[in-house]
């Protein structure tokens, strides 16, 4: 299911007054995951705005289930499947060493081209396979 | 629904380089709501945190329809109710001055005390009502 | 020598592990009291950008006196003036109620037009009188 | 003159509406820096935080010279010396693979004890050596 995964160390500075990694700190870890494995297929973020396109995510369904804490390391893991114009990601978090699963993230998004959503994205179809 | 309103205005630096609001500030936009409003009740996030009881976030699901810009003013609406030992709060993003609905979260916490889930924790009961 | 000040309270997620605002947030606090300035004076951060404009920051010296807790208001206070090229604003943060000076910082930053720096940037130079 | 150095890549969350990376997120680089190289050297902020003891940051001094944008990967570059009661660590940001400076950074901390500051801290003298 899952076919691709990027490793991350927890930095202090995403860890609240609780002394556990901020629950909006988790987002950013998926994203960053979804960037890169984009970018392994050569596809860029950032260069797709530039030229007017935007990957956009319409929903977020997240578990949190262990917290994530200071000097923790972990790995998050990343699926990617299409449902008519969605592009639906099933993302993962595992600490190292324990392998412990701590989180997990269904990421629904779709493509939009100049402001419009558009149902085939040839660079993400690709992927999706 | 809705018993709580907070107003803010969006800062530049919440901003990504798509020019709107990065995803995961919406979900501090939803956290500053709770604990302000649980604040008006006399419940204070980082008080019961120093007294070793702590609100954690089990799970969130979000819908992202219209994305908030830079200068946008908005109001989060907050609604909670209990189901068995899970506090659910339902919120909503409204931006200003269209009253458009821009985002919608369901918010699932659970009170843990000591490290132990509480199925009863009557500073919120009362607020729950 | 201040002649523009916006009101902020602290939101739990922007203090860290120490129970403290992080450093770091110090910056979304000056950075946001500069862009509402200027927005009161009718320049746009935002929309400057997208005419190839940028106010960029080029030095901030910061000192850090008593530190921000959850639930703190306080009042972030602004001065500007022009030398040479550079556009200097001096920054404090005092707490509320007992007007505690808890930071001060000095930004200096320049406008680039184009990618290229600009000595006398109208929009500016009537703000500094 | 630097003694220790760790390696980065920008996040796209990390940059803001100018599609550069948002200055205040260089103070996260900083910091994790340096508390990656604490923790090489057997200290652990969060774990000195839980026993009373706490490194403050009281000056920050930074000019940011070359900004880094999405996917740019950089490594960060630490020196530290002790002037009386004060740490003060030298940090500077390279871009990989040009070695083009980007960023530097004069970081003066000194370390509190239960709320008192310390003037000889046997675990980061031996550090500064």
């Amino acid at each position: 299911m899952y076919i691709y995964e990027l490793d991350f160390k927890v930095r202090d500075y995403e860890c609240d007054l609780q002394g556990i990694v901020n629950n909006s700190v988790y987002q950013n870890y998926l994203e960053h995951t979804r960037h890169e494995f984009l970018l392994e297929r050569n596809v860029s973020f950032s260069e797709l705005h530039s030229q007017g396109i935007d990957a956009v995510v319409a929903r977020i369904e997240m578990a949190f289930k262990v917290p994530l804490r200071s000097r923790d390391e972990f790995v998050c893991k990343l699926g990617v499947k299409k449902e008519g114009v969605k592009y639906i990601f099933n993302q993962a978090i595992y600490r190292k060493p324990d392998n412990k699963l701590c989180f997990t993230a269904k990421v629904t998004t779709v493509v939009m081209v100049d402001g419009k959503m558009t149902a085939d994205f040839a660079p993400f179809d690709e992927i999706v396979g």
